[in-house]
């Protein structure tokens, strides 16, 4: 276990300078949050394209903006790193030397094991707090930023054996001030966990919708009557490319796995419906819309410290 | 070919006596548009529970309400059966006594090759057209209904060879008069369509509770870490089991080959991430995400007129 050498340079996130590092959904969400509820000193933004910068600030969603990520990260105290998983890691390297003494570094990666580990490997001075917000669209980039989009969320944390408890309290305040409640998980419970709950809701809408696209080739009307339940259970498939390659990329085992499960609950389904067994399927449909009626999503979640046993 | 001996009993909605059987989601709310455009001379409610009749009368769904099936029917020009599929084949053979010469039946099961064949076999002095609307919601009952439930949606008629072009004409008025737009299309070959966009997706949504469930049992955060993507991808398994139950007992071949169908695109998607093979991958995600981008749900539709050819 390294103990990291350096005090936080700030811990009240009122007083704080806070790096955002990519400016899409998630990233601009977070900043716009922030503002307008004037959580800390200063927002800076960090865009790749000069466009989007300039456009965060017109939108006053930050207090200044850039597309140099080494003089963005210049003097804050908490950076947030808000991009695929694969940027994050590459981008890691690069970003190191610009981190001053103290300095806490988040991301909000969609997986959690690769992240953790590339974080672990940072300088000792930098303060490291790995996260995965529980919320999305399936639009992606600035303009579909909402400073609402973390209220009521769970807001994922994965403190490193080298997390200061300081370090985690500024990570959590920050989660609060976006309106989220913070849930302390370990990198490899967290990947597991939202294969199933994320990743593999993913891949039954990529799925069918391929499958309505073959109907469709042999009979266009497909798309015609397609209503609200296709509509919902087809909205993943519209997610970002690039950030959920990135997911699969990084947690190819678990979604595997879990893809896997759900082929063989389609097979015993598929072999009910065969057979004509309408008491089983009777009974297994009404288990399931019981278990499914019962889930509020915006429910309460055991309090973070309740769930400090879930770490790592 | 049987042609029908009587002509239809009244030829324009705004003067006809409509008596719907079965004040759930869909009849109530049928009730509710024809009522809230007063589109029609009076709208009967036949409700299964004292209760929902008295219900619907209150909240002014309906202009007069009652159990009893046979006195509901009596004196109506147009019936529309809102019950769940077996329900209305069970109802067909008590029902056609009290039919009266020249009346207009319209169903709205969810399925409706087996509907088609039962509505073939009632006596000629009955008008048959049997119909689907293509929206619903995943509570049912008459407090889940809203008049608004029909606007802007496709609704499937299915006319038989013995429905007479007035008797069609009368249905499809009912069908505008509630919001939606007539869609003509035979019965074999609406439930192989709806097989794939709407019966495969409840399936899927099943087995995604499925597996959630079967993995929660070994760690329960799983519903804590369930969050939009899931609650959208899982909507359907909250649907009405009866209703649902009879969807999947009448339609179990079009059905079976849909969930078979989709396992093998499953199974294709798991071999590319297994493989780690990143540039199939992402070719078929942006091919499918731009694919689900372009549906517009609420777009226009052909023209009733230029799908005539779809009959049957």
């Amino acid at each position: 276990m390294t103990e990291p050498d350096f005090r936080l340079r700030c811990t009240r996130l009122a007083e704080a300078r806070v790096a955002i590092a990519g400016l899409g959904l998630m990233g601009g969400s977070l900043a716009a949050a922030l503002k307008r509820r004037s959580a800390c000193a200063r927002v800076i933004g960090i865009a790749r394209r000069e466009e989007t910068a300039a456009h965060a600030l017109a939108l006053g969603y930050v207090d200044e903006a850039t597309t140099d990520l080494a003089s963005g990260v210049t003097g804050a105290d908490v950076v947030v790193l808000a991009m695929p998983v694969r940027a994050i890691l590459s981008a890691l390297p690069a970003l190191a030397p610009h981190l001053g003494p103290g300095s806490l570094l988040i991301d909000l990666g969609s997986t959690k094991a690769n992240v953790a580990e590339a974080m672990a490997a940072l300088p000792a001075h930098v303060h490291v707090c790995p996260a995965h917000p529980m919320c999305g669209k399936e639009v992606a980039g600035l303009q579909a930023a909402d400073p609402d989009l973390y209220a009521g969320r769970a807001f994922v944390v994965s403190p490193l054996e080298r997390t200061r408890p300081e370090a985690l309290a500024l990570c959590e305040e920050l989660v609060r001030a976006v309106g989220a409640r913070p849930l302390r998980l370990g990198p490899a419970r967290h990947d597991q966990l939202v294969a199933v709950t994320s990743h593999l809701p993913y891949l039954l809408a990529l799925a069918l919708v391929m499958v309505a696209g073959d109907a469709a080739s042999e009979d266009p009307l497909v798309w015609g009557l397609a209503a609200s339940g296709f509509r919902d259970t087809s909205r993943l498939a519209a997610s970002d490319v690039t950030m959920m390659l990135d997911v699969l990329m990084t947690n190819p085992t678990a979604i595997a796995g879990a893809v896997a499960r759900c082929r063989e609950q389609l097979e015993r389904l598929e072999k009910l419906l065969q057979a004509g067994d309408e008491a089983r399927l009777k009974s297994l449909m009404e288990a399931v819309a019981n278990r499914r009626r019962a889930l509020t999503f915006a429910g309460p979640l055991p309090a973070a410290t309740d769930l400090n046993g879930a770490v790592p």
